[in-house]
């Protein structure tokens, strides 16, 4: 049964949902190639070090540093160059005091060389590059030990921790696995989320509009945020607005899939019934039905058998809003997701003035402009239910909870959309 | 022939490569549904207004305004109830002075109402709701013409550009669209990048490594860059680093692609060997080779056709910076895109001095922090070529091409990986 039936501040409403969630324990072994995108399951760690071998940053000759400390432009050093290592190949030279051997930027330095001197600081004595080793160059600019070299490990050491478990795989992730050779990785199976929508007035988008209705919208943003927090979604379709129908469906939806949403009507009377319909299936049902946002709060929090159960408003600007605020973060914990996408939000000026209520937190459509030096955060006022708005919008000002509103030049926090 | 063959400034640079692009004329249509991420090729206009009758935004009662004016909590108006309106269906009553009709959130107003009263602000007389109509309501409060009530073409209006060409679409306008009853959009054919790796150091990731080789990575992160701009990645392989085979891989890559990518060595005689490859693939050829930043100063942009062709160093840094820098707005370009991507970057401010030389773009990676009021940069200094300084990072500090160096507490410019 419910723990909380009253209005809770967004914060203790999401904290008290995502406690309710189990994680999904389910893998699914892919092909790093494959997994832009996913969550690992484990964190990774590096089988060996990167690089395997001493590598040479830069086109020049792969010298012993002490061969050439005190040389300058004035007094070069003299440097016999005694060969060439090949790009991808072992370096078997064994230089001896007063040695260089030609080295490409990626190059294996020898065993017994300890730095790169760069060409540009070099010079062929008697001019052209000759036909065949040896030849001799003088040498403008001491180098020290290690200069110009990566070091074996340096990228990073065998046995380091290079992602922990959680991780929403970059491009620059799967390069790092792929450079240690890393070709297969345990994920998070993606988790299902089933979407109800609810509502007399409402019907398909491809069905003409009759008097009194509206085309179902939801079920599509909601899906499309699924998608872009890691989850399947799943649309279930429209079902008629009576608790037994409502109820054999929500049952059946949530069977399969390991979140449920339910986009209902905001009148009363239809949130009395989504409320009854979560109510019966499982425990511990409905967490809280409120929270103390605008727009959003009739939203109704529940968990099933530790899977989330989100009751929505019907107004496609609400229900957006809150599935930002309280849907993403349940797929995310299903997942187990470390770390939120740092392209969820960023911090802005305000452009002008907000009015706000204290004791809620106000979320207002807003387009971004870029300053120059920080971004500007130009509200769209309008009523909280025209799709139009956000289709306007960049992203959602956040106004926090106890302020009585925001004052034009505020910092202000922006979740994108 | 190449107009220049100098190092040019990245915003010249990329004035320059933009304008040598000839974006595609190629177009899909697809279910709205399906294109969540996708580029609208046409600006689409609103084919009727929305909504498309008068709704309420209230549960209560809707009325003639006048009826309530100078109703207040001591001296309530007294209105008669005829009846209800059913969710998704015409609103067929007709109102004489002093009758109202029961209305949910989401209800068609009668044409013979203007406003809507709050449940909350009324009191049916003589108590409980009664069982059948008419029945009796006191008001306590006054409501304006327009009030609790969303006007025909109040989210938007008929015939209102509601999306430009060139936009990319996400949840809510996918919402719009089909709030619109638009089925179907005519998007723009995603461009095909082909990705061409050469060095002879360079071995698919699944091959072990012998001495002195390192594993293909920039094939993948490259791939992952392309798919996160709108694109389709095509892997070409590795092809051997010699002048006939490289240049035979090249012209038939870019036969079947729209843009091209050459990820080579570092190496000047690489290099070299990609500039030449380029020149040989048809006009304008090699744009220049050299950008004035670090890391990545060896770029090579080219356009053959009106198709671009990146010339990317060899190192994974360098390439995933260029790629940033230049490949992006490439396929941007190919497709038309209208707006850069808000998600792309954000300001922060610096946690400590950076230096730097003047006259070149510097880009170090950084983790971002949230510092409460704002975002905080974290740098992460190490060698250009480290794989791992990416993974560690959330993006990448710009710094400005004609100052010394940035000073902690600068606001500065992060793109995000």
């Amino acid at each position: 049964m419910a723990e909380f039936f009253n209005v809770l501040p967004p914060d203790e409403a999401r904290r008290l949902f995502l406690q309710h969630i189990r994680p999904l324990g389910d893998t699914e072994t892919l092909p790093a190639l494959a997994a832009l995108g996913r969550i690992t399951h484990d964190a990774i760690v590096a089988p060996h070090s990167l690089p395997t071998f001493r590598r040479s940053t830069m086109d020049g000759y792969a010298v012993r540093a002490t061969d050439t400390h005190g040389a300058g432009e004035s007094l070069p050093a003299l440097l016999q160059v005694i060969g060439e290592v090949p790009m991808g190949r072992a370096a078997s030279y064994v230089l001896n005091t007063g040695q260089a051997v030609v080295i490409h930027t990626g190059g294996m330095l020898p065993d017994t060389a300890d730095a790169v001197v760069q060409i540009e600081h070099t010079q062929i004595v008697g001019g052209l590059n000759p036909a065949q080793f040896p030849y001799e160059i003088e040498v403008g600019r001491s180098v020290a030990c290690g200069q110009n070299v990566i070091q074996i490990g340096e990228d990073v050491a065998a046995n380091t921790e290079i992602l922990p478990a959680g991780s929403r795989l970059r491009p620059q992730d799967v390069g790092g696995l792929l450079a240690l050779g890393i070709g297969q990785v345990v994920l998070v199976r993606q988790p299902r989320v089933a979407i109800i929508s609810t509502g007399d007035e409402v019907v398909p988008p491809d069905t003409p509009l009759g008097p009194g209705q509206i085309h179902d919208i939801n079920s599509y943003t909601i899906a499309g945020q699924v998608f872009q927090a890691g989850g399947e979604a799943e649309i279930m379709g429209i079902v008629p607005d009576d608790l037994p129908a409502l109820g054999a469906a929500a049952a059946q939806a949530l069977a399969k899939a390991d979140m449920l949403v339910i986009s209902a009507g905001s009148s009363v009377s239809v949130r009395d019934r989504t409320i009854e319909v979560i109510e019966a299936l499982g425990q511990p049902g409905v967490l809280l039905h409120g929270v103390a946002t605008r727009p959003g709060k009739p939203t109704i929090l529940g968990v099933v058998d530790g899977k989330p159960v989100l009751g929505l408003p019907g107004n496609p600007v609400s229900a957006m809003v809150q599935f930002v605020m309280f849907g993403v973060p349940a797929i995310y914990r299903l997942q187990g997701v470390s770390r939120a996408d740092i392209k969820e939000r960023l911090w802005a000026r305000l452009e002008q003035n907000i009015a706000s209520a204290s004791g809620r937190e106000d979320y207002i459509p807003a387009r971004l402009v870029d300053a120059g030096q920080g971004m500007l955060a130009v509200p769209i006022f309008g009523k909280s239910n025209l799709i139009y708005t956000l289709v306007q919008a960049d992203g959602l000002i956040k106004v926090p909870l106890n302020v009585g509103g925001l004052i034009a030049g505020d910092l202000v926090e922006v979740l994108l959309l």
